[in-house]
């Protein structure tokens, strides 16, 4: 707790994790602070409801104050050109220069994030930004990997195994060196570069053990073997699966 | 759906997932299920009243049925000794057949899992023993090591990271070729192997940036720096941490 909060009796911000999409695999913490929820925020495209206010609707009031904090960019420039950067972390900046006032004013506001928060999440863009000038408390979740490797029907880990997780936007050559190394994987943000991950899969002979789940715990999740998938690309929600095969007894 | 189930009704077994061991980081479909449990069953070491039982205790009725699944060994045989697989694969068969004695006579069980049911968890050797012959479902739970990053207050991974699990049984070659080639770290199975973790983590020179939690989302939960810890040995509940510095805007 900050000296200032003492002092000015600020409102808290609350990084909540929703899971991976159904409902009521958000845990009881989560469920709780979005039904109490005054102030609510959350990313999403521009254009679109948002999927993490999507997730969250039929537990929120009718009198809830929404922020939503609209991408000015998504891949329309690539993250590694020095624009990129410089757009994004301007937008951030009035994210939480917007957040930070309601905590002044003693609101409490309930961000809304997909997933973990801290796991490869949007929401870190605005913790690190606030977290020395606001109180602020994380709800940890359930992960959408984790509802990926269960729609599978087949343990992730055994005993010992070994479990790396990578995303799809690394190069062939890190991809190859990491499938190589490890019992088990999980592959995320595939999109564009499923065509690379299958290379990487195929050389390292792991291509016949991989499943593809789309949209795991939601309405419409499927499962498939790797190898029986037709899609050139897969949609946003897609996450590839190689278990691991350990010691058990 | 297998042709047994719909000719005789069984009951579905669900392996239900607690979560970290805060009870309101359970889902609400966890909560749920248990709230209304008539059968649960849950492992536990001889002598103790069990762990996720211990989670569970707040939401069982009173005239809930318990089935304590006790571990006939734990570390006193090493787990390379063949005569440990043996034990505990009978263990394991006797488990299965009282439970599936109860799905065969139509009754539901909830078995309560520490953690996500199919991460390096116990309920797994149950799993592949009855989902042949019982309905089956599992309910994804929030993983100790997502209670382990929050309750450092950094995000795991940002970007791109390459995230790496790990076990602290795995030898000082694995573990330091492991570490080597990450950006981010989780160590669970400390214990006895403390030692030999921290040598893995200097060697690499990643030492200084390590954290340990013990006992993250329970009530006496601490977070160190690695390099602060004086312990000698670490409690069945810790994690090492080391987190990804990938980019951000």
């Amino acid at each position: 707790m900050t000296k200032q909060h003492i002092i000015s009796r600020q409102g808290v911000i609350y990084g909540v994790g929703l899971g991976p999409g159904a409902i009521d695999l958000m845990s009881v913490r989560a469920d709780k602070l979005i039904r109490e929820a005054k102030n609510i925020a959350f990313f999403r495209k521009s254009g679109r409801r948002g999927h993490a206010r999507q997730i969250a609707h039929p537990l929120l009031s009718n009198n809830v104050v929404e922020f939503a904090m609209e991408y000015p960019v998504t891949t329309e420039i690539p993250s590694t050109d020095p624009q990129y950067n410089y757009i994004l972390s301007d937008f951030y900046k009035t994210c939480c220069s917007h957040i930070q006032s309601l905590s002044d004013t003693g609101e409490d506001v309930i961000i809304l994030c997909e997933g973990d928060p801290f796991f490869y999440g949007s929401f870190m863009h605005i913790y690190t930004r606030i977290q020395d000038v606001c109180p602020v408390e994380i709800v940890p979740a359930i992960t959408g990997m984790s509802a990926a490797w269960t729609a599978t029907k087949m343990p992730i880990t055994w005993g010992d195994d070994i479990l790396t997780i990578l995303m799809g936007t690394l190069d062939l050559t890190q991809l190859e060196m990491q499938l190589r190394d490890t019992d088990a994987a999980i592959i995320m943000k595939i999109g564009q570069n499923l065509g690379k991950i299958k290379q990487a899969l195929r050389s390292t002979r792991r291509f016949d053990d991989a499943y593809i789940v789309e949209y795991a715990a939601m309405a419409n999740q499927t499962v498939q073997r790797l190898c029986d998938y037709d899609q050139e690309h897969a949609p946003y929600f897609s996450i590839i699966i190689l278990h691991g095969q350990g010691r058990r007894p």
